[in-house]
């Protein structure tokens, strides 16, 4: 068997990769009883005396470097930080690995780091340590992982949702993975769609403060919305109901994926987030998102039940079910 | 101005990048007063409580990805843990961010994966996160950060040698580079040199744990021990006198270094470390190191003096100074 592009896209194929190949092969997976690998969540974590230690890491091959509304640097950084605030982690470290390609432009990573620095300001973060390699790669290669911190039992899990949940996401869906594609494939739509790429810690603390009881949540990057919705359902033992006419999605972003043919609840995202929310909760947290500029577009799309498993969508012209895609289906989307 | 490979080969050229492009463009380099980013060291600190929690990254790129002695994946393991372990800290978790190129055979991945459970075992760490990619890369690369935990102002840097201290180094030096060199060149040489690829940890525990007072410790890996030796006599701001018949290098090592004109003392290691150990202590130390198996052919291989800087070696024709290498004549080694 050999690897392909599906086995990096999110989705489907690459999850039976990580449980097969990955996580059958290893016998230490967590640390002190904090949430572990195996639990395949956003991060996991190590408890350390009244707090948790939060870890994660992603890497970052995106082409082009340089797209719409970001680049590679603030895309690390902010994959990351969102990883850690989706667990409702305080983002405090990152590390950052740079695989370099011979010839690379000395200005070009001159550039990565300054966004990194502005990305680390906005989230409020520090780059602690790093490494830097050469090798024979097409582009910058950057992995970033990162700590935060939680109090203990605090940690926000993507398998805890409960029946009556509202759904929520925090903004426009599909614009960062058809930015990628749209600028790396030169297509000439008249089309001003720029990423979504931003670091989600202060908003959610935001709603955190407020005391909203947020049971899960998750970034919906690759694999997208329909991705996310799955797994958290999955992994709660639930269903989930949706509403299409609910769902932000801006017109330009719509009406590209049609014309593609691409279903955008698939296309990746990388600032937005989807919480399940006690259901009396849910008006206000919609009002508190809506007050930060990364959430002005928030909206309520849906509820958790015990009717069925997995996620339905209502359309004008009735239900249909919404699967876990194969994978995304931009490649080398983040 | 462009990469070259000497960009990622330890060393000077390495450094300079790492100080001109990399950490004068960040900002926040450091958290809560820990040991931060600047000091350049093996791994950085977070104050928690009454704990540092320690956090380091190395990417790997090595080629080939399976060597005499070891492989990518067990190399992953250790040079985390070692980087941790070398800051006194007790290891704990790994993240694991792997770069698939399309076509890589899962039988393979298998195989590194089960290299890494058996590394993780020997050091007692779990694999707690990681993340997935497929791109445009010649062969696998991972890229694996680390998190340990130290008391609070317990961690040992690389700068803090005193005058008089003992120069200990744990074991043979070159075998890691020359072993790399070796199966990737298909040199046809009648030696059966491996990798070192060990992780330290339990190891420098035990000589913690018998109160030997280490002032400073660095694992000599790209650059070699002419690096770390350098670079602890810089920050710590004094010299080094080593004796060259005191270095610990094997045989065959040694003549297949001469044979291809590369100098031992800046070849990789990955499975050695270099204490700089207070003078009283400096026998038992050696006692306590030889005692393990990785620490068998462990030597006093010197002492910091304040007579001069860098580090000066006494050969049997005279003294020379061992300057930083501009890199580790060995590229792709780690
Ligand atoms: N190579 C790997 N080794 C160990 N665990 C992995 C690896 N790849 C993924 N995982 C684990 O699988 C789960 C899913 O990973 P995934 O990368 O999809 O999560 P994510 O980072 O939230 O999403 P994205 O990468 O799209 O931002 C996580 O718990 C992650 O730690
Ligand atoms: N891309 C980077 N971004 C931030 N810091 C970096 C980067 N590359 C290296 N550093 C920092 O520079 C210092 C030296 O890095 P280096 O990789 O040589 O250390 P090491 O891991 O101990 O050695 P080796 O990689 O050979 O095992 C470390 O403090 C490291 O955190
Ligand atoms: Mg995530
Ligand atoms: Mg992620
Ligand atoms: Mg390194
Ligand atoms: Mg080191
Ligand atoms: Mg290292
Ligand atoms: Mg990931």
């Amino acid at each position: 068997m050999k690897i392909t592009r599906m086995h990096g896209a999110g989705g489907k194929v690459m999850q039976d990769l990580i449980k097969e190949i990955i996580l059958s092969n290893l016998e230490r997976t967590s640390v002190n009883g904090g949430i572990g690998l195996e639990c395949l969540d956003d991060a996991s974590t190590i408890p350390i005396g009244d707090k948790e230690i939060v870890f994660t890491v992603d890497g970052h091959t995106v082409k082009p470097i340089f797209f719409p509304g970001g680049d590679i640097g603030r895309l690390s950084v902010c994959g990351t930080v969102n990883d850690l605030a989706v667990m409702g982690a305080k983002p405090l470290a990152l590390s950052l690995s740079l695989i370099l390609p011979e010839g690379f432009d000395i200005e070009k990573l001159d550039k990565i780091m300054k966004s990194i620095n502005e990305a680390c300001k906005e989230a409020d973060v520090a780059v602690i340590t790093g490494d830097t390699k050469v090798s024979n790669v097409d582009d910058i290669i950057i992995s970033s992982s990162g700590i935060g911190v939680v109090d203990k039992g605090k940690a926000i899990r993507d398998s805890s949702i409960k029946e009556g949940d509202a759904i929520i996401v925090s903004g426009n869906i599909g614009d960062h993975g058809l930015a990628i594609l749209l600028s790396r494939e030169g297509f000439e739509f008249d089309a001003d769609i720029k990423s979504d790429v931003a670091p989600l810690n202060k908003m959610i603390e935001m709603v955190l403060n407020e005391g909203i009881e947020i049971h899960a949540m998750k970034d919906p990057t690759r694999g997208g919305l329909a991705d996310a919705l799955n797994e958290m359902a999955e992994k709660s033992g639930l269903g989930i109901d949706i509403y299409e006419e609910r769902i932000p999605i801006s017109e330009e972003v719509q009406s590209i994926a049609d014309i593609l043919g691409i279903d955008p609840l698939t296309v990746a995202n990388e600032g937005k987030v989807v919480m399940a929310v006690k259901r009396e909760d849910a008006e206000r947290c919609l009002e508190i998102l809506r007050k930060h500029p990364l959430g002005k577009n928030a909206e309520i799309i849906g509820y958790a039940t015990k009717e069925h498993k997995g996620v339905v969508m209502e359309t004008i012209v009735g239900k249909r079910v919404v699967d876990t895609p194969i994978g995304d289906p931009i490649p080398r989307v983040c």
